[in-house]
Formats: structure tokens, C-alpha cells, sequence
């Protein structure tokens, strides 16, 4: 999320994230049960409402769709099975950096009244900071987002795509930069999301410092197929100059 | 703001709303006094927050800036005199239709904490429908747009600019149109601004059926010149078609 790290491709083109986002798809649909047992175990209705008639959902970390809008279905429909009030209206805000395309979003929205049952908004920022005034989120979720930090660590290599087999140093910034981030990740939703609200979020993680063994190796391959692309791009650039 | 009106130009190139609003900017500063005067002697605080925190301020129409971030601050500090309450929080939402460049409002959004005190959201929408959950808005604002219907009426001509000498059939098309959208629009707005909050709002407007002779004469001249370079550029592309 920081702003030295590439957002999702905008648009809807052929390499669009809206066009290359299967796997994260994927990780939202295995999260749909768990979504749904998370909202009718642990969500405190009563509280987080008051006397309001509006609940508020947040994705942190949208991206341009239309995965976002899967799982903003899944949580609208969890709470009105909970709730049972026909008069409660929903607003779901979406999240992203500077860079997303807003507008991508904005045009690929189902249409209200028909396939959406929500009001939509969208916030620019970062989730690593202040993004809504405090105690006004009821719902705050994120799907594979997380693993971006908000920079690049000190000591980090940014020639290089992934870290297995790593030096322990770098593997320690990463670590220590990702607990930084966390810290601030959890104390801006303490101060937005309502008492009784939740925060439910899902991201890539490795069982261990070293990827399995087969990963690793794959991830070995394909970065130095990519590293001889890179250079053969400045070959042929060069070249096509002389 | 109907689907076939063009909207503003995106981005802040030559030819952007951003570098071709002065006219617009200009409403805006005239209408200064007034918004702080209607928010000390109308706005209702108390019954309008009730046990909130958070003040939430709508513009309807905000194209992209940098208009729209002056009156949301003479708003936000008139708010704050009346309020005199350090920790309430202000949310600002900035509404247009599909087509404006949400992107560029975006980043041309000043910097939160410092030269900004409201976390800031966009929706995309038609002001002739709903656009928030009921008793959500405190203070609803739209500038120099609503003169936009939402549609051309029935027989308007497409071709025409302006409508000043227009037999009498087209004036009352316009005005049935005006009507109608009024209505909605009043009707949206009313379901959606709470109790004790308010509705702000500047446009153009002519003080009889016929502009002023001066004014006319300058708009059937500016419409003939127009009219012709619209024939030139056809005969031009003709020519290098043939």
C-alpha cells in the first residue's frame, strides 16, 4: 500500500486485475462459509446499531472489482439473515490507495435496486492510517490485501522478487516492518469500528520462514525466467538506440 | 446528469473542468456569506446529531475539484463556530454521475490532518434518485449543477445551444422537465437529510422566459459561430476523406 509499491491494474484489458484476479476469487469464495458463521456467531447486532438504521460496511483494499462485490454480497446477506428487519439499509465503502482506478470500480458497480442492495461509496487512503471518523464502521473487511506493506524495509532488495532463502537480516526487516504495520493496522479499526462491529480479513501466509520445498523452487525458476526477460527488454531497447 | 448529457472533462489538462471552472468558482465565493449565515441561523445541531459524533456533509454534482473543496471548508468551519465541540468529526462525500473522472478528484483531494480536516468519500450517482440511506446527510450541497436535467425533454432539439426565441412548445418541455426532476430531486433529498439539517444550493437562473436582450444577442451570435465551425470541421474531414 505504500506509495512506492505498483497498485492493481486498472481498466478491464487483458491484463487487468478485474481479468487476473482468479486466485484471489478463489480465496473470497473459501471465505464465504467462515464470512457467514463470523457475522451469526460474533457480530453483537444490538450494540454496534444503537438506534441507527443504517449498517456500514467497509472493504479495505478493494482493488476494481468485481471480486469486492462477491464478498460484500455474502456479508449484506449474513447480517439482514441475523437481523430479520426489512426497513435496515445497507452502505458499503470501498477502500484503496492512490492509484486504484476509481473509476473502473465505479463503472463495473451492479446496478442499484436490481443487483446491489446497498449504497455505495468509495474512499481514497491507505489502511495503514486514518481512514473513517472513529466509531463508524460496523463491518470492516479485507481480503488478500494485507500482505502489502505500507513501503519497502530498510535493508530490502528491490531487484528481487520473492524472499526464500533469503539472509536472516532481510527476512528480520520484512518481519519487523509487517509487525509495524500490523500495530497500526489494528489501532486505526479499534478507534473506527463500532463497539459489538467486526473486522474480518483473510492473506496469504507461509507456514514456516521457508516456503515448502516445491514452492520455493517454482518461485526460484520462475524469478530468474523473469530476470533474463528484464534483461533481454534493455538488450533489445539498447539495440533499437544505436 | 441524464446518460446522454456529457459531463465535465476529466483530468487537469487545457481543456479540464479543473482549469475551466472560474465562472463556477466565482458562484461559489458569492455564495460564501450565504452558506455561513444558513448553517449559524438554520441548522439545528442538536436535534440533527442527536448522540453522533460524526457531521456528514454531501456535494451533489462535485465534478472534479477544486471548487468543491472550498465550500466544503467554509461549510466545515461554519459547522465547527456553531458546534464548538473540539472532537466532532466530519465526513465529506462527494456524489456524480457515471463518467466523471473520480480519479483526478481524488488526487487533487488536499492532504488529510494538514490542509484537510474531513475523511473524504466518493459515490457515484444520479441527484434524480437515491444516493444515501435515509436521515444519513446533515448538510446536502450542490453547486452550478442543477441546471443539468436529467434527460433532454421530448421535443427539444439536439441541435440547438440555447434555447432563448424557442417557440413556446419547446420553453414548456423544458420547463414540464425542470419540474419533474425538482420533484425527485426534493423528494430524494428529503428522505435522506435528517431532521434539523440542511439544503444548500446555488444555480443559474433567468429572471423572465426570455434572457435578457443583451445576453441573447450575445447567444444566438456565439451559437451561429459555433454552428458554422461545427459545418467547417465536417467539410474539412470530407475533403480528406475524399
Amino acid at each position: 500500500m505504500g506509495e512506492s509499491i505498483s497498485p492493481m491494474n486498472g481498466g478491464s484489458g487483458t491484463y487487468s486485475y478485474a481479468r487476473n484476479s482468479t486466485w484471489q476469487k478463489n480465496g473470497a469464495a473459501a471465505m464465504e462459509n467462515a464470512l457467514k458463521e463470523a457475522v451469526m456467531e460474533s457480530l453483537d447486532l444490538q450494540n454496534v446499531l444503537c438506534d441507527s438504521n443504517t449498517f456500514i460496511v467497509a472493504d479495505l483494499g478493494c482493488s476494481v472489482g468485481p471480486n469486492t462485490f462477491y464478498a460484500m454480497d455474502t456479508i449484506i446477506e449474513a447480517v439482514q439473515r441475523k437481523c430479520n428487519k426489512s426497513s435496515l439499509e445497507f452502505q458499503v465503502t470501498f477502500i484503496d490507495r492512490i492509484g486504484n482506478d476509481f473509476n473502473t470500480l465505479f463503472a463495473s458497480l451492479p446496478e442499484h435496486g436490481r443487483n446491489r442492495n446497498y449504497f455505495a461509496a468509495a474512499v481514497l487512503g491507505s489502511f495503514y492510517g486514518s481512514l473513517f471518523p472513529s466509531s463508524s464502521v460496523h463491518i470492516a473487511y479485507s481480503s488478500s490485501a494485507l500482505n502489502w506493506l505500507s513501503k519497502m524495509p530498510e535493508g530490502s532488495n528491490a531487484t528481487k522478487i520473492h524472499y526464500n532463502g533469503a539472509p536472516d537480516a532481510v527476512v528480520r526487516a520484512y518481519e519487523t516492518q509487517f509487525e509495524e504495520d500490523m500495530e497500526v493496522f489494528f489501532r486505526c479499526r479499534a478507534r473506527e469500528i463500532a463497539a459489538g462491529g467486526l473486522m474480518l480479513f483473510n492473506m496469504a501466509a507461509a507456514p514456516s520462514r521457508d516456503v515448502q520445498h516445491h514452492v520455493a523452487s517454482m518461485l526460484t525458476f520462475i524469478e530468474s525466467i523473469l530476470i533474463d526477460m528484464v534483461k533481454e527488454v534493455y538488450i533489445v531497447f539498447a539495440l533499437r538506440k544505436m
